[in-house]
């Protein structure tokens, strides 16, 4: 592509609403257009990256053996009544009728049309397992979308379906997939972690689900990784043990402490010149379980923070938050002064976090004001004993089995793999003649790839002060050819090289602007492609030779014209 | 792709609500599955027919130099309202509101979208002519949507939008955009031709606008066509002369003749013993145009019909409709016995036909019940005498330049390329500095592809009753190959043929399926593939020869299996 004849313009100002370096640079490199609030044109430079990506993830998951297909991008509500979801999507969802008043969507996502061509199309065991897939467009109607490709509204998306007559079978077909993924992101260039992810209140124990997390320090989610066992997850679902807590063993009995206007731990514990350890940080939520609502005391070491998603999956809870403060003060609590001892509500329900040592001595809010109790030992002052694993996991901890250190990292997610089980095939009512003749119903897998998110982790990894450094594989072309000079004799010259690594396969850029190097190499550095090769005339009249400049690493290699292919070629199998 | 792991099903059902051929068969055939009105899922089958499509468009796209980027398929409601079209696009357009009470449309054309990043990105005239293309999804919210993907609802089309200085230029790209078109048609393997389009009231006279029409009986559109002058147009343009009408040359005085409840042409004529020819059809309508609203008599010779387009655009009328019965009868007209001599009404236009010879007499309705003139001669008899080609062309008519003669085809539309000049640049008020530093508005030309409508046109075009016939590059694959047989080693055998066929790079489905040689050769002939390649186990035991059919002429190879490969390939080059 000739940039004199290139749809392309870069900018020098970063858009005032750009939060995020992947969305900065995307704009600014003249990649992507913003049309309204989450919706952008994918132009022709960035347009050839999302490409590369779609065709890298199509390659891989033809070779998984899933079929292809396009489900339509506006589905009917039906179908999302048949399912229950039409009033649990929530307002991301964007619904709304046509001329003759029909209920429709945007689909955020396609298990109903899926399970509903799968039940139409399937009636025997013998035709199973089959997995279905579709690069798409989807929408999600985000009230403040931002990031740029990271959370737009309309996106790309790789979405995969499997089905099965049986567990073992989902998990082979569930293995092949992650495998499938490992090969995408690998191919891709991205260094990234699969990550142990939660499954939800409504998964079963044994259903697994994975996260793709590319590696990025602006990433929104942590992810526990212990360098020596390679485990890796969530945060949110990762599972750890405390490395350094010290109980405090005394008998001492338990005594009411004046702690006047002291309401944080941090406060408290300095003011009494405890370690945040000893004491107990209360915090009171409530949960609702279908009908029912209760009001739930949580217990945590006083320098541990609760997850909330695992509290959540302890108690099955449909909805849980915390409590505000008016609804503190109506139900009774103390706000500041919480604690275990003394409590007067009805029908509590009080948890301790696994890692509070029961027979340790803990400072605690004395559900009076300005009072604290020290020396609480929960295995002899507390009426209420239960424990479960609700804290946070943190840099520091270590790993259940084998108690090696883990360290927080930040990743972005552009995959997630998941056992659905029967959640859909029960809803919409599929069954399958198994082996013995009799209906059973399938078991589902779902398997997504954020097809546009990709293009903008990639460069959330992968990018400097000067602009964006692709990966080889999904740049949206191999080589910036910048010529330096004006002289006709020259600008031929440059055109026959041009030419030449066309014939040669190798996708190039020339730069034949009528504009100085300054210009060019700014250009050249923002785009980001993998090699800059340069022809300046100066140079090139008193040694023959050209330049060919890394970006990544900034090497220079100093070439004959002649050399030119091969060299591109052997750097770019390197990188 | 072994059937026995394809997602894939026939059906003998017809269902109940597809009309046409191409419908039926991609429902029967398992290419689509219907999720809602005018909503399909393309099912693995058919999907591979679409893209092949998608990847021909693509080439010829690059090739002549357009450029290739994405626009979002939700787009905002402002940029419709800067260019006047949100209110005009009527109900097709679907809008709705976002949870931010945004406007948003799913767009069913995007000359807003690209006219919009196109004047944010280009401001010299240095960097035009530009076209960029999208293949992209559309939506149109048909109320009753029907005939499968020939008029769906949400659809793929492939957009393009080139910009220009002048007309010199936007001609040439005209011309390349033309031949490309015919390019892809040509390689898709379909008949077409390409015809005259009507560039509506809009339209400029200088403005070119052709559409691209795949041959078909059931198309809905009529073309206009000269098989010796290679003359096309669709009838709604097409100019032609009348071939046969011989006048009525008399001087005898018009007089009144009773016609008792004779009302048609066809009753009149019958009744008076005269050619339909010797006898004015007077037709009324209402013209507005703007905030004027006239009434307008037309007189087309008997057997001539009238071409609403060609009116419209004579009078240069926003809105054109017949009147109703009670509206003629409010406007004081006797219906049956209209007729353009003693009419009362006041500001009425007459208008008569080109055909119509001024000095020929002919019969015309009275203005009278039950009676009509003989002898109207309008150069003698009438008080206007304004005349315009009005007349729908007609299967016998002449060329108007040579006078040959002209028939009537059947087409489907399935691309259009339209000079659109400066109505989006104006109205989005784009400005580039021309080369004389001055802001100049550049022009605009548009260009489109139903990528989905030609799966559809295709099969019209190429069908039996067994079903499909598939032009070659763009059948799902190219070979179907049925062993007939259940004998383990002769299923090996077949095997080994199916991965040598893949190794040659041979897209083939094998049908390995446990089902009898009936069931086989039926889903054979109805998927349509070009080649069908037969392993009877009875005959290869007798002879050691396979069987390849062709699917279009029938016509039956025998082979020897280690010709098969090459035997295919020059086969698949042929067709």
């Amino acid at each position: 592509m000739k940039l004199t004849r290139a749809f392309w313009q870069t900018y020098k100002e970063t858009p005032s609403d750009a939060e995020i370096p992947s969305h900065q640079l995307m704009m600014r490199a003249g990649l992507i257009h913003k049309v309204g609030a989450g919706l952008y044109t994918y132009l022709p430079m960035g347009y050839r990256t999302i490409r590369k990506i779609e065709q890298i993830v199509r390659e891989e998951m033809d070779r998984a053996n899933c079929q292809e297909l396009l489900m339509p991008m506006v589905t009917p509500g039906e179908l999302w009544q048949e399912s229950g979801r039409w009033d649990k999507m929530g307002a991301l969802m964007l619904t709304f009728k046509d001329k003759g008043e029909r209920d429709l969507c945007l689909s955020p996502t396609n298990e109903e049309t899926v399970t509903d061509v799968f039940r139409k199309t399937i009636k025997s065991y013998k035709d199973l397992p089959v997995t279905l897939y579709q690069i798409n467009t989807k929408f999600r109607d985000e009230i403040r979308p931002r990031f740029g490709l990271m959370r737009g509204r309309e996106f790309t998306m790789k979405d995969a379906y499997s089905f099965h007559m049986d567990k073992p079978c989902l998990d082979q077909v569930y293995a092949d997939l992650y495998r499938a993924y490992e090969n995408c992101f690998r191919r891709m260039g991205l260094e990234f972690t699969v990550v142990e992810a939660d499954g939800g209140a409504m998964a079963s124990a044994d259903s697994q689900t994975h996260e793709f997390q590319v590696v990025a320090d602006s990433g929104e989610d942590q992810i526990i990784y212990c360098a020596e066992t390679g485990y890796a997850a969530n945060i949110e679902k990762a599972r750890t043990k405390r490395a350094d807590f010290k109980p405090l063993m005394t008998q001492a009995p338990m005594k009411e402490i004046a702690t006047p206007d002291r309401k944080t731990i941090e406060d408290v514990c300095t003011y009494l010149k405890t370690e945040q350890a000893h004491s107990l940080k209360s915090l009171v939520y409530k949960a609702i379980t279908g009908q029912v609502e209760k009001t739930v005391l949580v217990l945590l070491l006083g320098d541990d923070s609760l997850n909330e998603i695992k509290l959540s999956a302890y108690l099955k809870a449909d909805h849980l938050a915390p409590l505000a403060d008016h609804e503190l003060t109506k139900a009774g609590f103390l706000k500041g002064f919480i604690g275990p001892h003394g409590l007067t509500q009805k029908d509590l329900v009080v948890i301790y976090d696994q890692a509070v040592a029961m027979d340790s001595a803990f400072v605690v809010g004395a559900n009076k004001t300005d009072l604290h109790f020290e020396n609480f030992i929960p295995n002899r002052d507390a009426s209420y004993k239960d424990q479960a694993d609700l804290r946070l996991a943190k840099e520091g901890d270590l790993t259940i089995e084998g108690s090696k250190k883990v360290s927080v990292r930040r990743g972005i997610e552009v995959g997630h793999i998941f056992q659905l089980g029967d959640k859909y095939t029960k809803a919409l009512s599929v069954k399958i003649l198994d082996k013995n003749g009799k209906q059973a119903v399938p078991l589902m897998g779902c398997y997504g790839i954020g097809i546009t998110r990709v293009a903008a982790a990639a460069i959330e990894q992968n990018h400097d002060e000067k602009g964006i450094i692709w990966p080889a594989s999904i740049a949206p072309y191999h080589v910036y050819f910048a010529l330096i000079g004006k002289d006709p004799e020259i600008l031929a010259f440059a055109d026959k090289i041009y030419q030449e690594l066309q014939e040669q396969k190798i996708e190039v850029v020339f730069d034949d602007r009528n504009v100085g190097p300054g210009f060019k190499f700014k250009d050249a550095d923002l785009l980001g492609l993998p090699l800059q090769l340069v022809l300046g005339e100066r140079d090139f009249k008193e040694d023959g030779m050209l330049e060919i400049r890394e970006r990544k690493s900034g090497l220079v290699h100093k070439i004959k014209p002649e050399e030119a292919s091969a060299k591109i070629k052997s750097l770019l199998a390197s990188l």
